[in-house]
């Protein structure tokens, strides 16, 4: 890329460390809030640097937030019998837009990779049986992605928790809603057709 | 939008002033930030903070830098007698990025739109004749974008430069009707330089 001026050129370069930013919209980004919206710039910096500075994990679920309890946990209408466990706090978010969940989730910041060097303690798993039991939890619903590691990490949960009473279940896998046959991979078709499920016919 | 913590809440509705962010991306922004890059985060405020207390214009040519006097203009191997007039910085860069142009650049950060009350005054464009003149410049380049407003600008400019000495030339329109500079492929804004054509004056 072209080299303007070394503070814009930093400004250029930090943007690009974000997710699906490259140098052209990085370039674009800087001069249009240099040209446009420089208060914009400004509270984006101070926004930043609060969360950056201020932002941990919930000390119940371990999703991200500030105030020590997120919201949701800090929710008594919630149903503390349901717990979720997904991989990151975006899938929380994913499921609360969805609607219709009214249990509580548990937010593993990754899946089990030995390689990559994430193993259970990291997930924070070593100690959530004891809490599936202190917490009252009757089910567990794993929502870990459907991948290699997220299955495999979902099958180890399912040890883990084998001690507990809490029932445990997995979300459903198939085709999309909306989503066409021909479209689909193949895997997914041969998993949808492994799930199958009974039609109930109505009153004839 | 799910909303998730005040600091997080605050941090994506202000990744929402980027262009071309919504509020989809600017929530897996902002927690792809806080899950895995706050280094980068906090490099991005403080460049951010800098970028827009210190940015100002050439006083040269206007485009944006911080120096007073920005690297193309304060470069001796530029050639004074080319003048390119453009209507933003992202079309320095697009020129330059292009290759080929030895010259100088006078950035307008606009153009004429009455509408939005962007006049030559706001364009920089009061004093421009006595500027080509004490330059010395021979041919004033007009790259504003092949708009209605960008041709407006053009026609205007041309004008205002009557009784200077320099010839007027107009980029070829090898650049399609209703783009914009800054999405061209370099080879096209290349082709256009090259073929640039005088612009026949009207009786003074």
């Amino acid at each position: 890329m072209i080299r303007v001026s070394p503070l814009i050129d930093r400004l250029i370069d930090a943007l690009q460390m974000l997710p699906g930013v490259g140098p052209k919209w990085a370039t674009r980004m800087a001069l249009y809030v240099l040209q446009h919206n420089r208060e914009g710039g400004a509270a984006l910096a101070g926004a930043l640097s609060a969360a950056v500075a201020e932002v941990t994990r919930c000390r119940e679920c371990r999703t991200l937030c500030e105030t020590g309890l997120c919201a949701l946990c800090a929710n008594p209408k919630r149903d503390a019998r349901l717990l979720c466990i997904v991989e990151s706090p975006m899938d929380v978010i994913a499921i609360e837009q969805a609607g219709g969940y009214s249990g509580r989730y548990y937010v593993l910041h990754g899946r089990l990779s030995p390689i990559e060097g994430v193993g259970p303690v990291e997930l924070g798993l070593t100690d959530l049986a004891g809490r599936v039991r202190e917490r009252g939890v009757e089910e567990v619903i794993l929502a870990t992605n459907p991948t290699v590691e997220g299955e495999a990490t979902a099958h180890y949960i399912g040890e883990a928790l084998a001690e507990t009473p809490a029932r445990l279940s997995r979300i459903a896998h198939g085709v999309p809603l909306g989503g066409e046959l021909e479209y689909i991979d193949g895997g997914t078709i041969a998993h949808a057709l492994r799930g199958r499920r009974s039609v109930v016919r109505g009153p004839a």
